[in-house]
C-alpha cells in the first residue's frame, strides 16, 4: 500500500515530516509504503541530516504550499502545485491509497470534496478524533468538517464514527451517544431533538444523549456533535490539558518542596501526560469521503506523524470506506 | 438586605445548604440577612447538630419540592408551596431582594420567567458562570437557560455578560468575545457570523470571536454563545478537572515514589486546586430577569454555598439589574 505524506504543511514543516516518516518506516509493523510531497531539496537536507540515503522514499516535487490562514477552498482552487491538491488528485487516479497531512485543515476538507467527492449516502463529511477518557476514551464526530449541520448529517456521522471506532477503538459493537444537554430523548435544540429520533433507528448501538461530562467518563465509545460543538469541545480539551500542566508547574514547581516532589513523580507524570497525549493516537480522518484521508495537528511531532500514518494503514486494513457505503450508499 | 435561600435543593440537602448559610452569616464582611425556605424540622435539626439556636433563622415553611430529574416547567405550575416557588413569589412581592437555590436549574429560570419576567429589551435571559483561566479567569454566557438561541439573544448575552463581569471580575472594561470556530469575522455557523455583526454595534468592548482554545487562556473577560455550546462546554469542562486529577491519583499514587513526592507538593497541589475550584466562586446568576436570582451548582458543598450567598449581595451591591435595563431598555 502506498501513501502520500505531505511535508509541508503543519507548523513546523519539513524537518518533523521527514523524521515522522522515517520512524514509520523503522518502528511500525507493517509500514506503508511513503511517498513524500513536497520541495525535494528541502526533503534531502532532513534526509542527510538524519543519515538517511537520499533516496529513501519516492518524492512528488511540488513548488507551492497553501498556509494556515489562507482561505482554503480558494487556496485549493488557485494552487494546483501543492502537496494537498497533488495528493489528492493522485488518491484519485489510485497512484496512492491515502494520504497524511498536517496542513491547513480547510483546506484538505475543500480539496477531499473536489478531488474525491462524498460517498454514496453520505451528505457531509465528517472529522473524527479520539479523546482520552476512561477506558480507551472515546471518537467525537463532527468536530470541525462542518459550520452547520441537519439532522440527517448527524445520523450519517452516527454511522460513520462507528464504523471508524471499530477499526480505531477495536471494539466489536461501538456505543453510540448524542452529545447533548441533557439525558432525556426530548433535551436539546431543535437540531439535537430530531437527530436523536433519526439515530434512534440507525443500524448501531445508539446510547441516547450523553452530556459534556460524560465525554471523559467512557460513557460512549463514539460521541456525535455538529461540527461546531464538536470544534470548540476540541479547542477547549486541548487547551484545558494544556492549562492544567502550565498551572501545576506555576504552582508546584515554584517550591523547592514541589520541585522534589516533582522528581520523585517523575516516570508516573510523564505515563499520564502519555495517556492523555493526542500524538499518541495519531491523526483525525475525514471520513465520508472516497478516499483515507488523515488530518494532523498542525502542531504534531515526528511521534504524532508517525502514529497518523499507523491510522491511515489500519484504516484501509479495516475497509472503513467499504463497510461505510454498504450501510449508508 | 434580605435574601432567600432554599435549603432543600441540591445533591446534599438540608444539611449543608444550613451550613453554607451559617457559614456565610460568620464569615462575609456585610452578610445579607437569609430567610431558609424549606421543611423547619429539618433545618433545625442542623441547627441543633451545629450547637446554634433554632430561630438563627428566619424560615419560611414548605411542604413540596422538586427533584432534580423532573420536568421544570410543569413542576414550576403544579408545585406551589416548593422553595424555588415560593422564594421567586417573595422576590416579585418584595419581601427578599433575591434568591439562592442549588436545587433544579430548569425550575429556577421557569419559575424566574413566571414570577419575576424578563427585563424591558432581554429576549431571553442567561446563565452567567466562571471559568478558571489565565489572570482572573473569565464569564461564560449563556450555559443552559436556552436550548436554541437567535443572534438577538448573543448581542443582549454579551451586553448583559459586560455589566456582569464588571462586578464578578471587578474590572472596569470587560473584553468581550464571541465563543467561534475561528478568529476570523465570517466564521462559523450562520447564528455566529450574525451574532458577530451586531456585537461588533454593541455597547461593549467587543474584541472579535474567540476560539475553544481561548477560554483558558484569558483572552477575553466575557465569553458569549449559545445555550447549547455553553452547557456541554460547562459540562466538559467541570468533568475534565474531575478526570485530570483521578488520573494524577490512578498515575502517580499507585507508586511509593509517587506518594512521597504527592506529599512534598501536598500545600502546592491545594492552592492549586482552590485556584481551579468553581466553589470559590459561588453560584451563577441568571441575568436578563426582573430580580438576583443565583444558581447553584447541584454538588455544591458549605464553602460554594457561602461563596453564592456573597455573589448575591454583590450583584446587589453593584446595582447589575438597573445598568442593564439603563442599557437595553
Amino acid at each position: 500500500m502506498k501513501l502520500a505524506l505531505d511535508v509541508m504543511g503543519g507548523d513546523h514543516g519539513p524537518p518533523v515530516l521527514v523524521r515522522g516518516a522515517l520512524r514509520a518506516r523503522r518502528e511500525l509493523e507493517r509500514p506503508p509504503e511513503l511517498v513524500l510531497y513536497g520541495v525535494p531539496e528541502a526533503i534531502r537536507s532532513v534526509l542527510a541530516a538524519e543519515g538517511e540515503p537520499a533516496d529513501r522514499f519516492e518524492i512528488v516535487p511540488t513548488t507551492e504550499n497553501i498556509t494556515m490562514h489562507e482561505p482554503p477552498a480558494q487556496a485549493v482552487r488557485k494552487k494546483k502545485d501543492t502537496p494537498i491538491v497533488r495528493a489528492m488528485g493522485d488518491v484519485r487516479a489510485g497512484a496512492v491509497a491515502g494520504v497524511v497531512s498536517a496542513g491547513n485543515t480547510g483546506a484538505m476538507v475543500s480539496a477531499a470534496m473536489l478531488y474525491l467527492g462524498r460517498l454514496a449516502g453520505v451528505q457531509r463529511p465528517a472529522i473524527a478524533t479520539w479523546f482520552p477518557g476512561r477506558g480507551d476514551g472515546s471518537i467525537v464526530l463532527d468536530v470541525g468538517a462542518n459550520a452547520d449541520n441537519k439532522p440527517e448529517h448527524l445520523f450519517q456521522f452516527g454511522v460513520m464514527g462507528s464504523l471508524f471506532a471499530e477499526a480505531a477503538l477495536q471494539r466489536a459493537r461501538p456505543r453510540v451517544g448524542l452529545l447533548n444537554i441533557g439525558e432525556e430523548s426530548g433535551k436539546g435544540s431543535e437540531l439535537y431533538v430530531r437527530a436523536h429520533a433519526l439515530l434512534a433507528e440507525a443500524p448501531v448501538d445508539f446510547i441516547g444523549n450523553v452530556e459534556g461530562r460524560d465525554i471523559f467518563r467512557g460513557k460512549a465509545d463514539v460521541i456525535v456533535c455538529d461540527g461546531f460543538t464538536g470544534n470548540v469541545v476540541l479547542k477547549l480539551a486541548e487547551s484545558m490539558i494544556g492549562f492544567m500542566v502550565s498551572r501545576f508547574r506555576e504552582s508546584v514547581l515554584a517550591s523547592l518542596r514541589g520541585k522534589l516532589g516533582a522528581l520523585l513523580m517523575r516516570r508516573d507524570l510523564l505515563r499520564m501526560r502519555k495517556d492523555l497525549y493526542y500524538a499518541e493516537h495519531g491523526g483525525a480522518p475525514l471520513l465520508g469521503v472516497k478516499g483515507c484521508v488523515i488530518i494532523s495537528h498542525g502542531a504534531s511531532n515526528d511521534l504524532a506523524i508517525r502514529n497518523a500514518i499507523r491510522m491511515a494503514a489500519r484504516f484501509q486494513e479495516l475497509r472503513t470506506i467499504e463497510k461505510t457505503e454498504s450501510l449508508l450508499g
